[in-house]
């Protein structure tokens, strides 16, 4: 399949819209039209990236050979609904982490997904040589087509089926969403003391590169891991004024203590 | 103070000793002695560092300028308490991240805390123009002893007093112990249905990227912030048969909804 002559329909033109369009331009792909229900941001994104801009889906192109749906999740089955009669027999994707491949089904023919797995911010670049692209469709010759669109923007491609990527999206809210959240409560903790929490980011950033290639497991460390009950009666006592961050401590610290 | 011609003694060839003899010696220091337990330990970093090796403490050293005890949390007072005698009037610190300097006060007129905040593996080398190296002594005087000794080896020095650093530990192991927990349930989860969890990897990786230049809070992202309920409790499924790790999802995303 000639992918480069292939023409790519964007719906949405947010965070990952907005790289994920970049990264096809960059390649040399046809982004030849860009949705957004908002007209500016569609013609933000398409003007970089030379196609059209469209904020009413009627006026989508019919004549596209993948509609790429990256809207946030709970508009997709509207979207799609929206769209299904024009694009019956199309192959569309979506690009959610949390939604099935099947979401599309009651609307088209030929689905699927095709989602970066990766946390984007709109102002930072992605670097699409590293991050991993989860690809899917129940047909073959979908997922076919999917991997060549696929490994013309990303090196990384992964079929993963749709239970895989709801357990993949669970072990993301682990990897990704918790791990933040903890750090914002070492930043509160050390703010309420008057201390930089910039003193905390060479580890942060150490704790993550040391498992690139080692096993989390291995890499423990701490009172807990210590069975250091002394150490960790006396942090308790430090945070005893947030009851919540003293329940997540003790059953984080269990949870160590039986690995 | 000419810091170059003083003289240290490392007792103990841990981690962290290991690290900082390296640095030091790069650095042209004179480490002038090391002590460990193990003969074979203390010898192989002595060597590397053009020191002398010792496995009994009365062999210490007595006229060296700096003493640091670089030994398990719950090791340093028996090791101070056995050289209080020899080195009662010498400047002498401890590496640890949670005992407080004043664990050394009943054996030596001058102490203080040395501790260089990171996690250390003692295959991994270091990057000592990165970390913050944290001290402290209760004496002035001590402290700008300190403060030239960190100077040689670290860019980045921060006088962190006794409460002050027990706070930052704590939100140390928040950072650190409990992201990497978490790191290790993610593996769990995406091994359990035979996906590579090296597909997580540039998540992590740019998940503490991001928060080098941005607020914790203002990254935040995935199904609790967004309060999307749905998608919750299809986690919440995917992961009952493992009630701790359920818990813990329940725990963190009510947090993340608090902010």
């Amino acid at each position: 399949m000639a992918v480069s002559k292939k023409k790519i329909v964007l719906i949405g033109a947010g965070n990952v819209g907005h790289h994920l369009g970049h990264r096809f331009f960059e390649k040399g792909m046809s982004i030849t039209q860009v949705f957004s229900r908002k007209i500016t941001k569609a013609r933000k994104l398409a003007k970089a990236i030379n196609a059209e801009a469209i904020n009413d889906l009627s006026l989508l192109q019919q004549n596209a050979d993948l509609y790429i749906i990256a809207v946030h999740d709970d508009a997709i089955a509207s979207v799609a609904a929206q769209v299904a009669s024009i694009l019956k027999d199309k192959l569309v994707v979506h690009t959610s982490g949390s939604a099935p491949s099947t979401l599309l089904k009651p609307f088209f023919k030929n689905y699927g997904c095709f989602y970066p797995l990766q946390t984007f911010s709109i102002n930072k670049k992605v670097d699409f040589d590293q991050l991993p692209l989860c690809i899917y469709s129940p047909q073959k010759r979908n997922r076919t087509k999917l991997h060549h669109y696929a490994s013309s923007i990303c090196p990384n491609i992964f079929e993963i089926n749709d239970h895989q990527k709801s357990v993949l999206h669970v072990a993301a809210v682990f990897t990704n969403n918790f791990s933040n959240h903890l750090f914002h409560i070492a930043k509160k903790i050390t703010e309420t003391e008057g201390i930089s929490f910039d003193i905390l980011k060479p580890l942060m950033l150490e704790t993550v590169l040391k498992i690139q290639h080692n096993h989390p497991k291995d890499m423990q460390t701490g009172p807990a891991i210590r069975g250091d009950q002394k150490t960790i009666e006396r942090h308790l006592k430090l945070i005893e004024n947030n009851p919540d961050w003293v329940q997540l401590y003790k059953l984080l610290s269990e949870g160590i203590q039986k690995i």
